[in-house]
């Protein structure tokens, strides 16, 4: 593909050497993988430097850049134009494959159209699958369970019964959808199991990483809100709600009941204890712990408060040995002056 | 069902407005959750708020409420009443299906009587499954292999060679039993893989949740305790022994050979050292770490200590920069008086 | 087995009550498990004292040990012996078993001599398994995945499309190669997903445990050096480059585009954020957090410093609420001082 062709469909402005518009493009690829015939990017100015050591043969930027020697690619968006790019390049459609005779599907469940039903994925009385929708090998569908339209389940995940997935949803390997929530009575020195009875909602445009636990809700209904992406290995306890476009990073767990508003990320290893509400637009640092009654804000710290007073905090954590040294001198010098000055 | 009806089943006494006995309940949902003709019920006084607003017909109490308009039902305890009314209501009996020719059963594997053995299961030679056990699809069992009556291996868990498990346990999905321990010896610039030959034993009435690990022993085995329960995404490293009626959160890990007895607390995300004891009846605050010999007590803080003393040091902690600044004034001033009186 | 035998097999040399060499060995037993009949071995003199409560029949040592009634066996290395002949009484070399005919095996897969492909494992166009590599059953692997020679892939492992495995490596159950990284632009409201279109490459000799997650890479590859190996439950993000013989214990998570030297050992639940360097060498300490460009050290906190400072400051924090109170006395003497000598 000529770079021409990528700035017509980039709709870009081909600046640098002369003849940009006839380099050839073989491929896409960030700065320090790019090789000669791709074409890279630059999402901010920090990265200015890398761009002159790199092997691509063309790069998308914002802002011309001066001396530069391959040809450049002016856009508004530079990283969503390489998203663009990354796409057009690279992501074939899926065509559907029907439903492999190796799969196992109850006669009472319903598939839509042009889906793909792959060997050794089971689905249960009572499923059913939208149209366009692929079920990656040795996934499984539950009872009554709902997916809906252009969703991918990859391989190996289980969904349990009565779960209502929305439409576009992608859930990745290994990941465990309507798990029985953790509840029990402690009586007569036995915890005894609390039946979880409810269901779990996914909500369209949601995407799952791997090895994620969503439990289900004891009653009612687990949510997950429309257009939340979640990444991998996150724990989400039963009864849990959260709201639409909300970032939650890997190994995330978050307690029993806890509801979460819209446009939250929390960041790696954040822990958000059970019966916790989040105002929407809070941000929580990696390895924080929240809990209570979270206002919106910017929070940080096990237990965390304001993430600013946190920073502050964390400076003079690291010299304590230091300002305990100076408090014992400060005894010392006021024993003297004592000693010089009795009352 | 009538509300009468449900109140002989719990052995309760109804209360509240005249013609209780003859409320139509047709569901059970918890208070945030509970629509027209639902019970809910009340754990605690701190939700008596939240009651009188809430949709349902009927809620199961403790004490009388007073002024409230839906009809009541009392009992000694309203969480526990709750519980087996939603067992009635929602749970149904699993009737054995047998074993499904889609499933792979060794000719050297035993079933008992009642089994379910669901398709894309794989039972290796020598497995033996006691009466009544369910094996979901997707489901792997290694060689000699026992598990035994009663239990729930849900989908895609795998549990590896030579792990014996008692009856009425239940695995949830993506778990692991029986993976290798995580064992080397570092000679010549090189990990070399310590054989992990022992095995795991997990006795009557665990639950292990969704996405756990639970390694083997490399010699010996890895032990979980009667009756203790295990959420999602937990580790559990090899030669680890886990006495009874634990509790043990989500994301928390145990590191190889840590001793733990019996109904100890491990909140989410708590790290556990290797090599670690922790003794009966102790109780750990999310996110802390604790290592060595752990006598009984409430632990917080990485690494943890005393729970209450942790607490006053953390109030602490969010004033270091005051404090900081506290030195340094009294620092200027213990020279200004040392200027106007020198020794 | 005479410990004679085991003896010319660990080139040792018996020592202690004489007749040793005709000890009758039927098993080979950690310390706590070791039984009548077992051999056993310290790795160190702290375990001295256990040596002589243990019920094993004899002990491989280094120093012969003084007074001890059973059979000892002098050698280098005790613990590399004693992991030799864990592998010379315990594990069976695997015999090849074919394909089975309930495996889904593409027509454009190939697979090479003596491998082991078990039912319900599925190979996906395009697959390139080694000489004496094992898939386990409903094990995945995704379109063109190149899995090395003497490879063990366990059930429910997923490694997705484009992936690259060297020779010897082992992949625990429930683990997942190459699932999307998590990677979005957010734009007018909404988290638009990025492509991830790269890959994944790992080298010889790696182990990874169950449950891990590593994500392929948006483009280029995500890396995992000869030799490393990978606790269970670790959560590897798109585009990380982690080095040669690293040991990364369970439950750590490392952001995308991190790069990490070589035998860098992060201790379980550390975090490592996006975009950080760390230098071959590093170590850091259980449930730290690093970021930003990491030279050689020993780290541990959150965010991590130096870790003796880091011992020194925890101390300190412990008694913040003392050193609080002297601060606060401090003050009132200081103005009792004042107010007799006032300016």
């Amino acid at each position: 593909m000529k770079l021409g062709e990528i700035a017509s469909f980039l709709k870009g402005e081909i600046a640098g050497p002369p003849g940009g518009e006839a380099v050839e493009i073989t491929g896409a690829a960030g700065l320090g993988d790019a090789q000669e015939g791709d074409i890279t990017f630059i999402a901010s100015p920090k990265y200015l430097r890398d761009v002159f050591s790199s092997k691509a043969s063309a790069v998308i930027v914002k802002d011309q850049v001066s001396d530069l020697k391959i040809a450049q690619l002016k856009v508004t968006h530079p990283y969503r134009a390489f998203a663009e790019l990354l796409k057009l390049l690279y992501v074939r459609q899926h065509s559907p494959s029907g439903i492999s005779s190796d799969a196992f599907v109850s006669g009472k469940a319903q598939t839509g159209d042009d889906v793909s039903v792959y060997p050794f994925a089971y689905l249960s009385d009572g499923v059913r699958v939208g149209n366009r929708t692929v079920i990656c090998p040795n996934a499984f569908l539950g009872e009554n369970t709902i997916v809906g339209e252009e969703c991918v389940i990859h391989s190996n995940v289980t969904i349990r019964e009565n779960v209502k997935i929305g439409n576009r949803v992608i859930i990745h390997s290994g990941s465990v959808i309507g798990s029985d929530g953790f509840g029990y009575i402690f009586d007569e020195g036995i915890h005894n199991k609390i039946p979880q009875v409810g269901g779990v909602i996914i909500e369209d445009d949601v995407e799952i990483g791997s090895n994620v636990s969503v439990d289900r809700a004891t009653t009612g209904n687990t949510i997950i809100g429309k257009g939340t992406k979640i990444d991998n290995l996150v724990q989400i306890g039963h009864n849990v709600k959260i709201g639409r476009h909300c970032v939650i990073i890997a190994q995330v767990g978050i307690g029993g009941s806890t509801e979460i508003g819209d446009y939250v990320t929390l960041a790696g290893q954040v822990g958000v204890s059970d019966h916790t509400t989040v105002e929407s637009g809070t941000m929580v640092g990696a390895q924080s712990g929240i809990m209570g009654q979270v206002s919106k804000g910017i929070y940080s710290g096990s237990p965390a408060f304001n993430h600013r007073e946190w920073l502050k905090a964390q400076v003079v954590f690291a010299k304590l040995p230091e300002l305990n040294k100076k408090i014992r001198e400060l005894e010392e010098k006021l024993k003297e002056i004592e000693r010089r000055n009795p009352a």
